[in-house]
């Protein structure tokens, strides 16, 4: 995996890039569509990689860890061709479902003991253990397992929880190191720098981090249920002290608005179900604004959801129609809102990159926010 | 609207033909995929066109009267602009409907006095006005309110069903003749033969609806739980009563293995949510028999679905991945599998039509009616 800067914004730290790995070139800032369980809920293939054009995919390695098993995956030879996705995947390390999903949790150095949330079986997840999983699963960008901390965190705990991290870190980072060897396979592996709302605990996290000089740095923690300014505050103490020449990213966020936000301090990558998740429950983002399609307003409106839009459900289908399969509960709803969304989505990624690439990061940027400050 | 009778099988009543419509032509014999609520569950409109190539679908007037409402459907430009679907469109009278879902029905001369099934609303559905529904949603070819009794029914009780629904036929007719003469559209109404299981009543029927001259008759009040030989028994005493110009459809129909059937006794156009409904259920037809998705069998079972089929699903997934999202509970399972099974059934109709076009349909039934002895 080759990450080549193509720009840097001069006024902020926002940078245009593209990310070689075996399945294609990603191309930066990008927002990851997550697919939990080998899918990205309610989108065919197809039209994630035809009409959205994603260049990357999140799955989640807990979820097809416990279905349906990474051995089975590894034995019909990896993701990639069990879900038919040709493109880059990039797993997570089961930690933070781990933390936020399954039951009776016990850490201890070696990792953690959990239950499944689907049958109550034990299961350990070590730094080695998860890293196989995403070995099996052919991940182009692995991550390893870390301790997630809900917020708030004491400043003790969250020492504690991002010391373990670093050393579960050190050691998933060896393990990988050696079964690349082993397997001669192509990935990437991403540290996680932790240290909850602490600057002082990220600046320690990231540097002890940076001497496993790994291809990529993420960062995590975040989106736990702290106020925005403090995840951006956390975002802009770490971003400076990863390696230029790496990508960087910020699991799990972020709103919409949010966004640019992050990419001016310095962020490459993202990944969010709030896009997905939102369109389900009948919450679309447009250039105008958020609809929330149910309203009666809508009701017998001819117009498309953002005639601003080129995705197929606006090119397509009127807010009249799109209100009717929601109240009646159809399907084709969510099919048709969550490819919406997502284009929303990676159509303002691509915007930042050619702002980046054309030197007018700091014009939209400035753009984005006095219009949030308007319609507010 | 115009038939074109291209092809008839000389040992059987088989026939190929072509509807021509407002909206294109509708090659027969054809299935129609039901899409109730003014979509066929899961399926993007695209989908139905360009991956199935279906030239006809059915949407329910019971449900689109009650929901969004034929009125606002009207204001919207009518079903084909609301949904987006540039094909023809047969619908319901809502009859059906009527009797199988809605509370509290009163029957009288003057039509069905019903409470929704949503909100318990009372609604009267005439002759006249659910021809003026299907007028405002802008259907390709209409059906007249009719009266649906169970299996068994007497014939006392029948017969009393039949004379309303000959009445009830002659009234909607004559408004639809009126109103088609006012508006200056194009559509057709086809009566609906009525009679329970008995030939004499079903001959009755068809000898008093052909005095309408309609351009094309359908068979009601099969599929009602009556066992299969008496649907088909009941299909073929009626066809052969009906005009040879015009097509015939039996409403409701059927299995996959029951289509040929229907064919060679003279019908031309088929509907049923069976395909639809079993995709979603993990019930999936092959040229191989049929799969139950969910058998630990197909866990790692890397083949295609079906490796004579032509569908996306077939050419893109494996039946593992395929059993994973149904155990997943994915949506994208409903997508695929109904594209599948949709798919297979319009794939069995134009077989059967190259076959009547070709002289070969009773090599082709014998060869199926085989098959079938086989593998039960």
């Amino acid at each position: 995996m080759r990450f080549e800067l193509e720009a840097e914004c001069p006024d902020t730290g926002a940078r245009a890039g593209r990310i070689h790995t075996a399945h294609g070139v990603i191309e930066t800032p990008v927002f990851m569509p997550v697919g939990t369980h080998a899918s990205v809920k309610g989108v065919m293939q197809r039209d994630l990689e035809m009409e959205l054009d994603a260049h990357v995919i999140l799955a989640n390695t807990y979820h097809l860890f416990l279905r349906p098993g990474h051995e089975l995956i590894r034995q019909l030879g990896g993701l990639h061709r069990f879900m038919s996705w040709p493109r880059a995947i990039l797993t997570d390390s089961g930690g933070f479902q781990v933390f936020s999903l399954s039951h009776l949790r016990k850490i201890s150095e070696e990792g953690v003991l959990f239950r499944s949330h689907l049958d109550g079986d034990s299961h350990l997840f070590t730094p080695e253990s998860t890293v196989e999983v995403q070995l099996a699963l052919g991940s182009d960008i692995l991550m390893p397992l870390d301790e997630c901390l809900e917020y708030p965190a004491s400043h003790e705990g969250a020492d504690r929880a991002m010391r373990r991290t670093v050393r579960w870190a050190v050691s998933a980072y060896r393990y990988f190191e050696r079964r690349l060897e082993e397997t001669g396979s192509v990935a990437a592996l991403f540290p996680i720098v932790q240290g909850s709302m602490f600057a002082d605990l990220r600046r320690d996290c990231a540097s002890e981090l940076l001497q496993l000089n790994a291809a990529g740095y993420a960062i995590g923690g975040l989106s736990v249920g702290e106020p925005r300014s403090l995840s951006l505050e956390m975002t802009e103490v770490t971003t400076p002290l990863l390696p230029r020449d790496r990508p960087r990213y910020v699991m799990g966020v972020g709103m919409p608005e949010e966004l640019p936000e992050y990419v001016a301090r310095g962020v490459d990558m993202m990944d969010c179900v709030l896009p997905s998740r939102n369109a389900r429950n009948g919450c679309l983002f447009t250039s105008a604004g958020r609809v929330i399609i149910k309203q009666a307003r809508y009701k017998d409106d001819g117009a498309p959801l953002d005639p601003n839009c080129g995705c197929i459900t606006c090119r397509t289908y009127s807010r009249a129609y799109l209100r009717h399969l929601f109240q009646a509960g159809e399907m084709l709803f969510s099919t048709l809102a969550t490819i919406h969304n997502l284009k929303y989505y990676l159509d303002m990624m691509r915007q930042m990159r050619q702002a980046i690439l054309l030197g007018r990061f700091r014009a939209y940027l400035d753009n984005v926010r006095n219009s949030a400050v308007e319609s507010s």
